[in-house]
């Protein structure tokens, strides 16, 4: 529960409120590297932080994030010409480099120095990991990116996606680090039907995660939440209990400001970003990556038509197929028969879930229980960090990439275990192997 | 003519609005029971007085309007699983019976008894003639149902649908209590050429209502208004002058707060609720039934495809096919030439001139004349009833079922009648037969 | 560059804001006669000035145009019946004429004089030159028409089209007398490939204008602005330098108090209004005339379709195909291969850089160069008469229909002209024919 106060301190991002200020300090993705496939393609309109803004990769492969409109007469340059070496205005032609700067205006006089008094509002691009990122803050605080695990691996170990969400972006981090949530709204009918079987043998999987979780992780046995503040963000320690030696551990990450890892199946991992485009519409980000082996060609066809985490997007954009207006096509016979939710798609899942509690839920009207330590603690943070922001102290972890190093995990514990992140194995579960 | 400090009272219903108190005294009419047709059927959503609810049909065939959103983190129900008795969230599996009481919160710990401090909103629900009706009043002051005629005629003499409005519900009262516009709003130009004739003889009717109003009630001799408050409403009396020995009187009810009843044909009544679902939107509800025998099933077939007072719907909705922003499909050829409006219903016809106002119709613009002294009657009882119980003093009708045992009607009386509402004939044509 | 204040100043024209009080001085163009094109035809929803009205043609051919709403209990005479020289209402068959009087109202007793006390708002309606014109300002100030040279043209001279447009008007008027912008806008890439011929020989025209134009104004010769005050509004004077005897000259025209006319090519001239339907939306009229002969069949055939300035429709209204939700339809391999935009339509142009900036563009944002002189005076005219209106003074040119007597045009001027105005080539290029 927050007050109505903090609730909108934790979720308004546009123009000056303070979480916005805060997302500022970090770098952040908002598009893929195949948005702006070659040079002088087409360019593209980008939203952040509620901000229009246009996207373009000029002649040199260079890629640009620039005011939305010309800083002449506020033409839309959306409908400008991309060419040698800029953005051409369709109004009276003038021309704009990706920093910004004004490199023609030929309506003005041969002779005058008055174009180079024009400069668009622009911020700093780095293309890393096939992801395109920017850094909206104050230039001379600009720091390294995040180096994340999956900015290591082999070319064709990554797939990444991103679609729009219409919901604010804190609602979207909650769902991404709850851990208590994927065996009932991911869930199927017969791996309820196979509880039964889960209690009685560690040999049964229910299909993602490792062997262990069949056995703890299951309907009848809710997990204890701990949190715990960490360099990167918040390290959130799943316990089913198991009433033998050692419990059964699963940790999900929430990377500040926005990133979220849930502890996957064996050998592939992933992350969320979870970018907020305005007050009330976020960019969900997906990066799944495979420790040991290139995606098959197949799992990436998959995953582009909406497989697994992906969301099954209108062709030519990244607005989902399945949306709030359409009831997320629910299939009522499945949800009676087959499925829990009767919707397709885990992205789609979770987005019945967060976009139907409103664009920014009241979170005056809900009751957390036990399963919800971990929300309680990523608030906790993402509140305290603006609050020291607006009292002049800069997040350590915007400026220190190197602490982005840990992934998602599980592992057996000691039933008897106190300081549970501290144990060799709990660092092991989490030690990127990239 | 009301100020713009009236016409809000008059309107506004959500939220703490005085007008929205008072409609929280009386039972409303909310879904049909064959919208909810059988046990663990799918949830319906409900929306009222601006409240955001979900209807569904539990295991026992019982049914619950509750809360849209999950008591635990706020997630829409209306993607839940009906089974067993209740209402499953598809987010963590909680889940919620018909009065709101949580009866499983799986995420929670085994021994934990949190659930029982989780309840959701929930309103009672009462199953009548066909049509489930709730009450979002004081649960201590809950009333009886109104004693309607309708809800008394045997199996199959009553015919009951709703659509929904795009206006206020107050303008549709006054639609529904407008005794003056039908034989402009709902005629054909046929029946205005025939005027000629009604003068002549009295064998010849319009085709609705007594053969005796075929005389009388036609395009020259407009009615004269009177309007009463009684222990149910508004009675009120057009006094259709003949310059004979008797004059022909129609009668048409307000029934507080907001249904209405023209005097009809024959052998068949009808009666409207307009409930409203929110400020600028409301529920019309038609209730025809026959007192003399069950409706011919091509009758009713007529009437589910739009025939008579019902709309047309837009299959598996209660949403209309003619609205205001397809202009009610009118046909200006059949304008022209056939009917007065060229827009094919009479609910359609209601819609035409109810919605066209603007939502909520600005009250300072009207000019009323002799033939809306219903109207004005009508609105003088809801605000005197608003303001009453402001001052702490209930609706004596709200708690009293009994009153509503009143129908609408026609008749002769005497030209020079003074307490025509006390006329034997009156009264008579006022009982009900059932 | 606007600050706030002067910016809503210049743009708001709604409800008592000053610009508006200003443009109600003056007739402005509603409806082309053709849209009404019969006695007793369909009516048509007319917005202006943020007002909802309805213009209808009775039964003698008369246009009225009248409130909306019916005057008795507020029905949409949109749904109205044209009969007999009124409108009837469809609720209670109250009947209107063009003034606004009430000739019947059927439901009141025939002996009452209630009639004669409503009275619908209606504005005084002109017709001239094939389009219907309305004044909206104090009656006792109504002025003559403005006396524009295409009303003086012979039949079939003069082709008249209109289309909404999403913005303000003042952003569209801005794009009306801004010379600078068609060599970019408007052009192709072959106009562009053809400058070093146009240097070399004044033999080669771009297509649209005199020879003269192709030889200096170009991409490599942007125009000196000069802007003076005349008893129209503004004469902008665009200075081709040629480095010889004589420069080349051009003359757009802002006519108060939102029309304009650029120099087009020979014998043909253009003029347009910009009028303010509400604060985020104008009517964009296009007036292109014949000064020698009627326009060919084929041409008129063409501009039906949206050749031209005049805008491709959505058949059955004046809505653009091509809006700024479809991006204008913009083809980028047709940006990249043959025209400046890629976007088909000089009006569709005109439209994607007027639009693209908002419906209401913050010109706090905007530089202005030495091109955009035109604009600054046109800006501080309008300014500066609705100060004086607030101040009591009434403009000059709103009752002075004859000042409109004079057309866009260009020529050649001597080098060291001082006072271009008054030279006697320019005047002989801006006197009209007819």
């Amino acid at each position: 529960m927050l007050t109505k106060e903090e609730n909108e301190k934790l979720c308004r991002i546009e123009g000056e409120a303070p979480m916005g200020q805060l997302v500022r300090r970090y770098w952040m993705p908002f598009l893929l590297s195949s948005d702006l496939p070659e040079p002088d393609c087409e360019q593209v309109r980008v939203r952040l932080l509620g901000e229009d803004l246009l996207a373009f990769r000029d002649t040199s492969g260079t890629v640009g994030l620039i005011d939305e409109l010309c800083g002449h007469r506020c033409a839309d340059l959306f409908y400008g010409r991309n060419e040698e070496g800029g953005l051409r205005c369709i109004y009276h032609g003038w021309k704009f480099d990706v920093n910004g700067w004004c490199l023609d205006a030929p309506t003005e006089p041969r002779d005058s120095n008055f174009r180079l008094t024009v400069r668009l509002k622009s911020y700093p691009v780095a293309e890393q990991a096939g992801v395109l990122w920017t850094y909206m803050g104050p230039p001379d605080l600009k720091p390294e990116l995040p180096d994340f695990e999956f900015m290591h691996v082999p070319e064709g170990h990554l797939y990444a996606s991103w679609s729009t969400q219409a919901c604010n972006f804190a609602q979207a981090i909650e769902g991404g680090i709850d851990t208590a949530h994927s065996i009932f709204l991911h869930s199927t009918l017969e791996s309820h039907r196979k509880l039964d079987e889960w209690k009685k043998t560690s040999t049964v999987s229910n299909g993602s995660g490792s062997i262990a979780q069949g056995r703890y992780r299951n309907r009848d046995n809710p997990p204890l939440l701990h949190a715990v503040d960490t360099e990167f963000g918040v390290l959130v320690g799943g316990q089913y209990v198991s009433q033998e030696a050692e419990d059964y551990w699963r940790f999900n990450l929430f990377y500040m400001p926005f990133y979220s890892s849930p502890p996957g199946g064996t050998g592939t991992k992933l992350v969320h970003a979870f970018v907020p485009v305005d007050d009330v519409t976020t960019a969900r980000w997906s990066f799944t990556y495979n420790l040991e082996r290139p995606h098959a060609y197949r799992d990436v066809m998959a995953m582009r038509l909406g497989s697994g985490v992906h969301v099954a997007l209108v062709p030519g954009t990244h607005t989902p197929q399945r949306t709030r207006a359409n009831n997320y096509l629910i299939d009522r016979q499945e949800q009676r028969t087959l499925s829990f939710t009767g919707i397709a798609g885990i992205g789609e899942q979770d987005f019945a879930v967060q976009e139907g509690m409103g664009t920014i839920v009241d979170r005056r009207r809900e009751r957390l229980g036990v399963s919800d330590g971990g929300i309680m603690q990523m608030r906790r943070r993402l509140l305290k960090a603006a609050d020291d922001l607006e009292e002049g102290s800069e997040p350590y972890e915007a400026s220190h990439g190197g602490v982005y190093r840990v992934h998602a995990g599980d592992t057996m514990l000691p039933a008897d275990v106190k300081n549970w992140a501290e144990e060799p194995k709990a660092k092991a579960a989490l030690a990127p192997k990239w």
